[in-house]
């Protein structure tokens, strides 16, 4: 046979590829089998000859050859080393790939959105905290003393319920700061919202079974639940927070009713106390589990909230937490130890520390004043720049406003010639879980990364924004 | 109203709560008001006279009344405070819970399984590596320079795919440790092999659908697959490792295959290059996907195989990949940023700084080095004592080994006995995919946590419990 490729491919390999000589015969040998050069059947040149044509030594090449034989690509037989029938390319390996929009499943194929990368730092991205104000020195001490401390055992996968120390924390927390009262056997440590919100919807919920989400809602809700195959119920928001007909109950009874009623995500409305208590009544009736997002009504007298887990912990520690009644603990704790693996336990443990220690605490209260003083001059600036354009709903808590579009034009349009602007505003259509009916149009706007000296100009700018959109469209 | 019970009430909990009396008497009162101690109507004490009965200021007494008003407990009217006609708790809130057996979803009640808790460092568990060699004090600095090194930026979600420089430094990784050809594009990091799993079976397979697992086989794969809602079809698996009949093909055509090639988990197999090949075919046919778990086999001529996230990565960090074909990776990555909120990009700085070092490379060496020396020890304790008790099948690899009891007893019984000589055996039994067939007699026995000098005590204490836990049958 020919090999003057075979010896070509190699030449061109060895001097790109600073791999081992022998390493790189054998990957040139073996992609020779996969694409047919080397046929079924055919004979690999004598180790001797090869060696001489390569300038290798002759090692190398029985190295790659012993190699190629113990994988099963080549036979050695008496006439020599041939390619073994097992290896034949006679059909093309692996599928034709589908055009990439029908490759994923249906539950996630309209779960996909358009996202702005790197932007998690320019007015107005919401659900991202004061990246700038994290207290890092001081979180960086936490971590280098739990990696001083720690101990082989806690390099394990642990109890998948999390580290004890910070179950414990997270449960004194909730009990002086939110007002929840738990054992600290209710406190399941997770790697964050969304994976919360994926195991409720596998434990609690079987596929086909309708999962009740807030409309507009949060899409993070959406996607866990449609992605464990929950059929989706939207349910109506006003100011009161989400106002299930009474009709609903029987005509789609839920399996999960998810709520963020301490502020609504994203309209940013309370649920009354009136209607708490008749969710809890009507889900009792209809025996559907509530989950409730993001309790944090302790904060809402004294500024704008700041959930616990999404502040400081959420994006940089990935860790997060939920609370489950006291009956479900053990049949909680003994699905999670097949659900979820678990680990990271020095985190775990420099977290609670962070937290028992009081640095936590501290960190939460300078956030809540910076936030509300953000919040005010974010909402001054509107009120001074866009007066007859927007109009802000909701805002009693939270690390964003609201604010509906008074104008004609399509919020999407808006957000898209606002990010030549370098403005992020999302759109409050992305979060409506029948977009269909195409029934919100304005913005979640957050403040939480806004600098206050730069709120006046970075609004003034989206009003242009705005303005100019709406005259495109009268035009 | 006689409100000595509500005083008594607040004198315990302000001696034991530590907190702020205004805070306790807010919590006492709101108590009262669930528990019906205070009816609908009821008027509360005036501020004055509740203040000097329990010897507090009257503008903490004003705080709690504000704080329940203000929360929608208590109206202020002409004739005082009195409890809100919507805090009445005429009817139980929340639901009577059932017994917990039923409480969980249908598609996870099964998964639960006996766990021992902080076994993870006696003989033979399996599945986790020799914690106490993982170079601590090394992969410290690597933690602090990378949070040395921070920027704010690297604190927020960043893309979801992962840090793009340890998606590289895998990439790089896997071509040359594994002879996996791929672009950094095709590498996503997860939070470890479960959530790898968890996200393909959601990805790619709807619920309903088929999924092909391996018998015996990984309980992770088989709790990812179950409760994304999918159809498990056991597979049986061979000493040439998963062997599907031609029927299976056409009677439950699958949407994804779950194998183990390099190293068949719990039986150790290796599938044969002519069995991947058709695999392949098969699957191209049925438009089914393969997910591949644990592609080892460039290791396997030289010891025992240790799979990259599993050796360090795995539990201490938790930080996985997986492998996309590149058509995929656009959709996604797309998908993803729904689907899973990232971060810890920290962490994966210090991992990629860690192998690109060079010292992951090095750690896998010694790591390799040192199974090799106790996957031996544990062969010839093994032999030693434990003839016409055990046969030992597959070890081509991995972290374990396999055995076959070859006694009348049950390997479940055997492990129970082992317990209390503290001594951790999986039972073959519990990764049956069909447990009622009880085709499977026998254990994993790992040996990755188990020192040398150790071994064949442990081994001998093992083989007189399976000659006591016979001898009990025979009787």
């Amino acid at each position: 046979m020919d090999y003057s490729l075979l010896v070509a491919t190699y030449r061109r390999s060895v001097s790109a590829d600073r791999l081992p000589q022998q390493r790189v015969l054998y990957e040139c040998l073996r992609a020779a089998i996969l694409d047919g050069t080397l046929a079924v059947h055919g004979r690999l040149p004598a180790t001797r000859t090869l060696a001489d044509e390569l300038g290798m030594a002759r090692n190398s090449v029985l190295y790659a050859y012993e190699r190629l034989a113990d994988e099963g690509w080549v036979l050695a037989t008496r006439h020599g080393t041939v390619v073994a029938p097992a290896a034949a390319p006679s059909v093309q390996r692996g599928p034709e790939l589908e055009t990439p929009s029908a490759v994923l499943s249906r539950r996630v194929r309209n779960l996909r959105r358009k996202r702005e990368r790197n932007a998690e730092h320019q007015a107005f991205v919401s659900g991202v905290p004061a990246l700038d104000r994290v207290p890092l020195a001081q979180w960086r001490g936490f971590i280098e003393r739990a990696w001083r401390a720690v101990s082989p055992a806690d390099l394990g996968y642990g109890n998948s319920a999390g580290h004890p120390a910070l179950r414990q924390a997270v449960a004194d927390y909730l009990r002086i700061a939110r007002g929840v009262r738990c054992s600290f056997e209710q406190v399941f440590i997770t790697d964050g919202t969304q994976t919360s919100l994926d195991l409720c919807a596998r434990l609690f919920a079987d596929a086909g079974e309708y999962a009740w989400v807030e409309n507009p809602g949060y899409n993070g809700a959406r996607a866990a639940f449609q992605s464990a195959g929950l059929n989706l119920v939207p349910v109506p928001v006003d100011a009161d927070g989400c106002a299930p007909p009474a009709t609903l109950w029987r005509d789609k009874p839920p399996k999960l009713v998810y709520v963020t009623p301490s502020h609504q995500y994203p309209l940013g409305s309370v649920l009354s106390l009136e209607r708490r208590l008749q969710l809890i009544d009507d889900a009792t009736a209809a025996s559907a589990w509530i989950i409730e997002d993001d309790y944090d009504s302790e904060f809402r007298r004294e500024g704008p909230p700041l959930p616990a887990v999404q502040g400081l912990a959420r994006a940089a520690l990935r860790i997060g937490y939920m609370v489950v009644p006291p009956a479900l603990t053990a049949p909680v704790d003994d699905a999670l130890g097949e659900l979820a693996r678990r680990g990271r336990l020095v985190d775990q443990v420099a977290l609670a520390e962070f937290i028992e220690s009081g640095a936590y605490a501290l960190h939460l209260r300078r956030m809540r004043r910076l936030y509300a003083q953000r919040c005010d001059a974010l909402r001054d600036a509107l009120d001074r720049h866009t007066r007859g354009l927007l109009t802000v709903s909701g805002g009693a808590g939270g690390m964003h406003l609201s604010a509906r579009l008074d104008v004609p034009v399509r919020d999407v349009e808006v957000a898209e010639a606002a990010l030549a602007q370098r403005l992020v505003v999302q759109p409050i259509s992305g979060y409506d879980m029948m977009p269909e009916a195409a029934g919100f149009n304005g913005f979640v706007l957050g403040y939480a990364g806004v600098p206050v000296e730069h709120m006046d100009e970075r609004v003034a700018v989206l009003a242009r924004v705005i303005e100019a959109a709406a005259r495109g469209k009268a035009d």
